[in-house]
């Protein structure tokens, strides 16, 4: 799908190829991908961007919104600095390969999907392997598409790095230099923890708001009444169920395992709520609201002895 | 437990009880409360708001942050214009007949909690039903407490208003003014409905994000750096773990029937989603999530119409 467009764009005769910057490439100009090449334009202005995307109206967009300078193709790989592949996980696996047998032997390729163990054996026996760099910057919106891309995103935000021992020292620098100063902190994992752990707390939330949408539409076919009643909580609670189907199904069956053991055990925590609700054992429905509580600390990034204070203070 | 203190506390000597403006009591200063008569003084300067609440901080802090002029006890009622209760439903049970018990012929009670069955039920019979009018204010956030007050908390948010053939028309139309300068639409609405449609759009996304942040910390235990790796999306899934178990158990409690039956549709919609990824069925996953995206346009309100000639254009 990815591919079928991607020799349709050229550049410009008129494009002035021969500036000073760096020139970067984007793969799929969306939500991650564009806000990346938004916030490079604006801290390295010397900077050209070229995008590449089978879909040709993103393309259109991306250059009318500003986001990339003109539209390119995977012949013009060989002179790139920075390739940024943002496409969703299933086509990154083709994609990938592709752009390594494409690059200069001084551009460094990084990938921001959500699951690591696949994308990292996809490229794994590469030639170029060193040329390439694992991410996943935790930063998003539920929007999509070129016109979801903002600036500042990543600002603050944690990026995941696997294999890092697998990219060459230099072209690591070159991707970290460029994180820092997207205000990006580093964290290190292998990809088997990252797709464990990201299971948790990426993956089951956006399936637990897939479902109470479902479960919260299912209703309303009956009563339309019902989101005249909806509150600032329900949409909070619900917003990830306004994620792409396109960017997500390929998320899930790359993760499955681990996805499907996290819904098991969310299941199970529900059912025992349930149950408990069942049983009117009110005690017990206030102690696990309570112990659950403790989220507040641990989303602020408290440590233990500024909790206990706290608590004490209230 | 509400009843506790409620004589403790008494106007000051020095305290101006002359004042021309409405006199305002609040049973309860928590976010609800507190925020409605930071509204009231807002909207009405002239207005002097009275406070009760069983714990004795919380009198002293609405004070010190200007969310209530004074404390008071339940022998000042009868001088009340309005009386807010917003104390737990379960306090509420209780509390109500008490408040009906102690005001004046002209004064107009409102209660504030997310059920209303046990709540009409609780002043049915009482002689002074018609000075009460049974409200829903869809509006909060995860804070509790005097320091949750804001102001303009109700702007453009629905009040839905149970039995409203029951209360005077007279004191009706008090109320109605009032949630109409604070910005709030009017929904009417039976008890039995409003409890019905409320466990799907508010007390089931609470049950739903109390089991993510219990899911997801579980797991913690192990792995302290999970949290390193949660973002805005996990974030805002489990913001409503943050509340206040102590006023939602009596909310589950007395909409206990309701509330099991959305986790048991919600629960089997997940066990469905969880099939469909054990079985890798992700043609059957993604129509799952296309068709819940419409939860965008319903959540924006927006017509049949203008959403096809939205998706037209995207």
């Amino acid at each position: 799908m990815i591919e079928s467009n991607l020799n349709k764009f050229q550049v410009p005769a008129s494009f002035p190829l021969e500036r000073v910057g760096e020139r970067i490439f984007v793969i799929g100009i969306g939500l991650i991908g564009g806000s990346m090449v938004l916030d490079i334009k604006s801290l390295r202005p010397e900077a050209t961007i070229f995008g590449i995307d089978s879909n040709e109206s993103h393309l259109d967009e991306a250059i009318a919104l500003g986001v990339i300078d003109a539209g390119s193709t995977f012949d013009d790989l060989a002179n790139a600095d920075f390739v940024i592949v943002s496409v969703p996980v299933d086509a990154a696996l083709t994609v990938l390969p592709k752009v390594l047998d494409a690059i200069g032997d001084q551009t460094i390729v990084f990938e921001v999907g959500s699951t690591k163990i696949p994308i990292c054996e996809a490229v794994s026996n590469h030639p170029r392997r060193r040329n390439f760099i694992a991410t996943h910057p935790i930063a998003g919106t539920e929007f999509s598409g070129p016109s979801a891309a903002i600036t500042g995103l990543f600002q603050g935000k944690t990026n995941i790095i696997c294999e890092v021992e697998r990219t060459s020292f230099k072209l690591q620098e070159k991707a970290l230099d460029l994180f820092k100063q997207m205000g990006m902190r580093i964290r290190y994992m292998d990809p088997k923890s990252h797709d464990k752990h990201i299971a948790y707390v990426s993956h089951l939330s956006h399936i637990s708001a897939f479902m109470l949408g479902k479960t919260v539409i299912e209703k309303e076919k009956h009563e339309q009444d019902i989101f005249d009643m909806a509150g600032s909580g329900f949409e909070s609670t619900v917003r990830l169920a306004k994620s792409s189907p396109a960017m997500w199904t390929p998320i899930f069956k790359q993760n499955r395992k681990q996805v499907v053991k996290t819904l098991e055990e969310y299941i199970s925590n529900l059912t025992q709520f349930k149950d408990l609700l069942v049983n009117e054992d009110y005690d017990a429905i206030f102690e696990e609201m309570e112990s659950v509580n403790r989220i507040k600390e641990i989303l602020n990034g408290m440590s233990p002895s500024t909790l206990k204070a706290e608590a004490v203070n209230k």
